[in-house]
């Protein structure tokens, strides 16, 4: 048995058009940013990895890359520690929940899924076999509903049209289940008043009666707020996803919320666990490799929720396709994770991926067959999006300062209402 | 991508010989019962796996075998679901705690070792490699103290002459410690009054100052007793495991005791975790592949203590080399298990594993290189330990049984003191 050690580690930020998606926090900039993966193998494997491109965030997968060269990419857990010993200090995320771990575990990801891909291509096997195999064959995934402008200002309408209204979003629903077959809809909230959302809401109940329907105002309201607006959609939301911050105040509205809460905020750590647990704060948590820490990681997490009779769903970043093969291999092997997961997809027109990998029926995504994750780089296209990184001169994502810039009243709050 | 099918499993009861060891239900038998499972496939290679021969738990492994024939190796989740759906209502277990799944993950735990065995050799790696990779080449155990007889009735005496008494217990300590360079001393209590069984641990205390002492009386105190005994032996033990059963006693007690409490009886099943933790009745779980539903369910409970806090050391029944090598493996790979590991190895005479291929070195065991679980049949040893089996008309483990053959006034009684 030789090693398989790690030779080279290149990291390549990208930039992908992305149109002006509206939340609770400002609006999308023109482009989103990603980071690119590749790990190299002195045996010639080569393995990808996809995530955030932040300025600190790169700077941290650069200290991680130089650390983990030489390690043999069977050795995660190995990994993992050279990473947690340069990496997690530079990466520690605003939010002053996130703990050590937890920025080890977002700066860990993408390397581990590059093993993991390196892995299963030595094995000649998806990597959902690194993960005891896919459950299903088709993963479901939802239609990710968004407010949103005509066109970024001064450019060309992006063929989706505005939606800032319920016919708006019904209108854009359609098109979307018309093109994909999703059988689950997600509304972006926390844009508009509570009650204007909650009629979208509504709006969509009566154009998709047999569609679960969830929305997700990004922790704009009070508990108070929350708890109303919970009340108002009894029967109609599949779940209610971050009405309000934190723990505590996530509690707070699950004692009287009729439907059952999900969150991909205030639990995004392994530390957060045991609080909401204690306090009964969640019923669902959403899933994401990112920042979980890879793929064996959201298996933990998974297997936690499992244990403590929580639910599990998926969340997504505006991504490229490394990431949607990882998402999709990842929920295949993933026994509970039973609601559709979210995903960006539809919204992005370019890609750093050779051909196209991935089919919808049904509003599944058929599990790319491998080996590894079954995705190849197309080199043109990673250097034109690298190219439009470096053009765009977006380094951090700032929804609030982009809409700032267009609105300059515009003031960031949380809660809002 | 080829699937890499089951095409036949194999399952053979063994019986070998075992020493007159003393616990609190009684003493073992002259020979312990092992099943050796042998799954072969249609690509050539064949992994192993050990589990327990108890006649219900036989009846069970060969209805799952049946069930998981033509299985793709690397769909261990799978397999988990097969094994599920026929062997799992006749495997329930006495207690009455233990529920659908953890009566799923007893039967399905020699399959995992066993199709993770054929997954690693296929890669040409070890074992470890599967679950992250070994973060030691060295897995601690510690020394497995036993009050025992001379000899079983009637029989010649083992060679590990008697140990009723402190000095018997100390003289033990000191043989297996010379023999395997232990570090940590486990005594199994519950035989004799608590003030007695205290009294050894002095003993040991006093001949091994700087090694780290627990004591397991396997449930065979009441609360009060437990709360008393702990407060004596404060600062003097590690950790003491199972002292009252079931999780509201290990509560209580916890509640008082000054060290951490360990159990392999009152947190068995992931479903006794959740009210174990809301509870602080334990602070240390011990892992058993055995019974966690293989390598892999172990790895998640060690993720689950991890995050909330709970130490992690590892339990051992009398078993034979395959289990030995799967438990180093596992050990290897689990980065918070640091506690040395419970083995009952060096009371064992017999095996089934070709050559030797243990190393102790310090009390701890170098991690068998593999490919795989890294061990090979003697098939001339599996034959006389299969025979062996027949000819000893042990179906089932019966401690108490055994002891009241010889001592018709036994009365099994937990707790007892």
């Amino acid at each position: 048995m030789s090693a398989v050690r790690i030779s080279k580690i290149t990291i390549t930020p990208v930039a992908f058009a992305d149109p002006p998606l509206l939340n609770a926090v400002g609006v999308h900039e023109p482009f989103a940013l990603r980071a690119v993966v590749e790990v190299d193998t002195d045996a010639g494997l080569t393995g990808l990895g996809e995530t955030y491109a932040d300025e600190q965030h790169l700077a941290a997968l650069r200290a991680a890359a130089a650390a983990v060269e030489g390690a043999d990419v069977y050795h995660t857990e190995e990994i993992y520690r050279r990473v947690q010993a340069v990496a997690a200090p530079d990466a520690v995320i605003a939010s002053g929940l996130i703990g050590h771990s937890a920025a080890t575990d977002r700066v860990f990801s993408p390397f581990e899924v590059a093993c993991l891909d390196i892995q299963a291509r030595a094995a000649g096997r998806p990597v959902a076999d690194l993960l005891g195999g896919a459950v299903r064959d088709e993963v479901p995934f939802s239609a990710y509903l968004f407010y949103k402008w005509a066109a970024h200002p001064g450019a060309d309408p992006d063929g989706w049209g505005e939606a800032l209204d319920p016919g708006g979003i019904v209108a854009q629903a359609r098109r979307m289940v018309d093109a994909y077959g999703f059988t689950a809809l997600k509304l972006k909230g926390g844009v508009f008043p509570p009650e204007q959302e909650a009629e979208a809401i509504r709006a969509l109940r009566r154009a998709f009666p047999d569609h679960p329907l969830r929305l997700d105002p990004n922790a704009a309201w009070t508990p108070a707020t929350a708890i109303n607006v919970a009340r108002d959609l009894d029967g109609v939301l599949e779940y209610l996803e971050d009405p309000t911050p934190g723990i505590d105040g996530m509690a707070q509205v699950a004692r009287l919320a009729p439907m059952p809460l999900a969150t991909n905020m205030c639990v995004v750590a392994f530390a957060h666990l045991p609080p909401a647990i204690r306090d009964d704060a969640v019923q669902v948590v959403l899933s994401d490799h990112h920042y979980w820490g890879g793929l064996r990681r959201s298996g933990l997490l998974a297997g936690i929720c499992e244990t403590f009779g929580l639910g599990l769903s998926m969340h997504s970043n505006s991504h490229l396709g490394i990431s949607l093969a990882a998402m999709a291999h990842l929920a295949a092997a993933t026994p509970n994770l039973t609601y559709a997961c979210d995903t960006h997809w539809p919204w992005k027109t370019e890609d750093v991926v050779a051909g196209d990998p991935f089919t919808f029926s049904g509003g599944a995504l058929h599990v790319p067959d491998g080996p590894g994750l079954g995705v190849e780089l197309d080199r043109d296209a990673l250097a034109r999006l690298h190219e439009q990184y470096l053009r765009s001169g977006i380094r951090t994502r700032d929804d609030t300062g982009y809409m700032r810039r267009l609105h300059p009243s515009y003031e960031r709050r949380q809660p809002r209402w």
